[in-house]
């Protein structure tokens, strides 16, 4: 058996090269103004690897909404707040089912299948809420430490317009709460909810943040140790299972890294002990995931052979 | 960030003077009389790292029925046999239910969820039953050449039992092929299925004809790429994702490696680049995996950080 | 083939002769302390023919939560507001599961099975309160009609007690209102639901509202039409057949007339040409229905062959 | 209220004139030849009141495959073998699902949800293998004496269709057994059901053996007591509830009878005191029902008034 080496240089230029003969299928999502108007042909990518070179294509500089990414950045904080009781409130299990799905939460009596279907992001929330003195500020600090940038906000717009739209998280917050699942007030959940998901990065500073997820736990800016290496490697195990919705073994299968998507077109994905990568395409496929991110990552990682697998 | 180097005896060691405090706890599959009797106290397991070193504890050397783990031989051969239109036929996503549900099978229109639960796996005995003149003896001699070893047989009893007992797999095979996704004949593709279960091997032999999976595709013992790298990077990621029915994300969370249970007590895992490793321990928990075989392999991945993710 | 003849004196006879030795088995609703702290023996019975005779027994003249039996009331006026082009936006097949799943709704998109599980009298309401000037004191005026009584009121106590537990309902409607389905404000809706659910009834005054659905529609107090002899058929044939949530077919098959009930021990039942029939018992079954009240029904129908079928 | 009088001779001049301007849409079954060949444009009706008259039109003395509607023929005989422990083994509610599901099944582990979808029948079927000496002649024997007819059979070729291409019985009965609730080698139950649903007849031949059910139980032909007076309700509630697979509440609300309906295109309906009527038209509507047949029940249902409702 070999050990593998990579030359990202060459892997970025080879990328570079093919973008333009890469598809660009799919639609932005449009379900709220913010989203929609978004540039359908904006690209960017940024991989940060252990030694701490960084090499970027396209706009990796330019600021998106990284919606349901967010989704790990609150788990991450909740699992440390938490401890192992969490997953007494919120499964491990891939869904199996669109992520919205209110069958499943029903089913299994108000406890989400997994903390990045839509009910288990709110459940994290939930508990967010209840350990965290300023929840919203609480979440932007720890989430600039984590990039090391200041430059990290909430999108109220985005917030809003998600609020007047989402009748179904809603349903599920309600559905939880009837199981007694959910403990705080529902519209101060909602609340932290929505804010959470209109945080906006750039690939750069996404990949920064999601850098100590492949770094044993350890944030490489200040080499603190943000949650232990058994924690982060249990964050990668479900982001690797249950990242993608229902295309979880689909981009597993294609892709192999544990990694997050986010229906602003960002797509998050991170080699435990060699790299982060942060991509940003705005078009997604039928599951809701970005069509090109998902294309360059396989390409990356099919003819590099750069996989977990 | 800092590669892993692992002390291999020392960790053998380390489980070794910790295996009798590991608690046995579970049922013995008790549906066939030829799994009821195995004695509920019996343990082994076998590594075999990349410079194709052994290790093994307790009852490396004893034959025991893998079950289930040889779908993973036999998507292998679909899989060369029928490349990438393979998956038209049965699907990569986790089930999200149990390994033996018709419900999903019947919603999903006779496509299986993956190849690993009982529908999935009757889908790659039709296709086996279809591409190859003997399946039964190809089956066993490629089976034979992963493990280098001629001692690898059918247990017919265990076959025969089966048979009798499994309504199941026949309500199964039937509801997919009133969908028209089984080609071949019920009974002979049935049959075909009921062999393929009853395979028995040792722990070490386990070890060796999955050493494949752990580079990349290529049979350590005679350099011969049993299939692409691509391809056993794809076989992985589905062992990642579905090789623990309704448990893989409880295994990819705790154990963090690749990896197909048998209701043998059989399990293996492969680490890509490292290594293989087969444990066998007869008592399920109640999703009916190993219970001390997963124990033993948490202990592994957690204390010594040896985890994919 | 022979016409039946009924002797009302003497069935109530028999009836009150029984009543001692059948058992009061079941739970009392509790999850609003209105219900918890009815007393549990109560047991009232009041019986309309189509002559106009009045038979009773037991605390018949007094009031109680009819709770769900007031969404037939609901569908009659949303029926005669938006005739056959109701049922583009509700079913009328049974639902096959309990009245409040989620699962149904999300896998019909939205479109309540009908109109009786709490969906669909949600989707009922909705519709009232667009058609409706004053929602709440219409709907009481039509029920004051159709018992000729001035003295009907909405309990506001119970009304609000809902509205605190009931998230499962703002589920619900928080689902439907995702997929369109819903036009008006939620908690307008929501709050016009928990009325209906608060109305107070005696046995007397119930059995009498539900006299025009055993006289072809015409209310025989003042001989108005209330509904066509169509609509008043179609109202009875869903009772039938989605009457008693998931123990409608258990009600057809031991009582065999078309009714409802209600979590507050309420049942109503019509036997179209000859009566309607009006019993309170507050002790529930598992299934959420009145247990002493089916019970003396099925004993009413069975032993004197007083049935639809 | 007011007791309805029927001018039969007057309602069959209203159909007769009315038949031509009803259209004869959706599509004859087609999943075996048998069924596939008739003529699309066949009509039969036949009616047989309480006095004993009969009232005919079209080709009501043409016989067909009367398929399903044979289920409530099996359920009567096995109903009176097993008396009420009949429904430890087979429900009473309605499916919700379509006839042939599987997944409603093995949610409830093998109890069929009624003895009228696929799986019911087949347990049902079960049940009469068990019980009766000759099964199949038993059957008929039962049949020809409830219609007084010795020219009552099996049609071998379409049994013998069925079996080819059944592999979702197969599927269903399969999981039964993996359930234990089904005694039988599956085999002889198969064969048992495949020519149950075999068996031709015409409108009058089927009106006349289902007049018991118009009767209280009491065939009269011979004024023999086929089944309780009790047991006739049930098996009439069941119809109701359950007779047209999921679209039982449309039947119900449209028609107001219970009634049974068969892929062949036939429906049966009883009104309990007053008349058995049998239609056949060959063309199916998209849940599987007559399409004309339901037509023209419903004509007759709304004109005249005449629903148990």
């Amino acid at each position: 058996m070999v050990e593998k080496s990579i030359n990202y240089p060459g892997i970025f230029d080879e990328i570079a090269a093919k973008l333009p003969g890469i598809a660009n299928h799919g639609q932005v999502a449009s379900y709220i103004p913010e989203l929609a108007n978004v540039d359908p042909d904006k690209f960017g990518m940024h991989l940060i690897n252990y030694q701490g070179e960084h090499f970027s294509l396209g706009a990796s500089d330019e600021k998106f909404s990284i919606q349901s990414i967010a989704k790990v950045l609150a788990l991450t904080l909740a699992y440390s707040a938490e401890e192992e009781t969490l997953w007494q409130r919120v499964g491990v299990e891939p869904s199996g089912n669109p992520f919205n799905s209110l069958v499943q939460l029903e089913y299994e009596q108000g406890i989400p299948r997994n903390p990045f279907i839509n009910a288990g992001a709110l459940l994290v929330s939930d508990i967010l809420v209840s350990h965290l003195k300023a929840p919203k500020e609480d979440l932007l600090a720890f989430t600039r430490k984590l990039c090391g940038r200041e430059d990290i906000h909430f999108n109220a717009k985005v917030a809003e317009s998600e609020k007047r739209t989402s009748y179904n998280n809603a349903a599920l917050i309600n559905l939880m709460k009837s199981y007694g699942n959910i403990k705080n007030d529902i519209d101060v959940v909602l609340d932290f909810y929505f804010n959470l998901c209109s945080i906006e990065m750039t690939c750069r500073e996404l990949a920064q943040s999601f850098a100590f997820l492949a770094n044993y736990g350890v944030n490489p800016l200040n080499n603190e140790q943000v949650v232990s290496a058994s924690k982060a490697k249990r964050i990668n195990a479900i982001m690797q299972l249950c990242g993608f919705y229902d295309e979880a073994g689909e981009f597993s299968f294609k892709v192999g890294l544990p990694g997050k998507s986010g229906v602003g077109g960002g797509v998050i994905a991170v080699y435990p002990g060699k790299f982060s990568i942060a991509l940003w395409s705005p078009k997604l496929n039928s599951k809701g995931n970005s069509y090109k991110a998902i294309e360059v990552l396989e390409f990356l990682t099919t003819k590099t052979q750069l996989s977990i697998f």
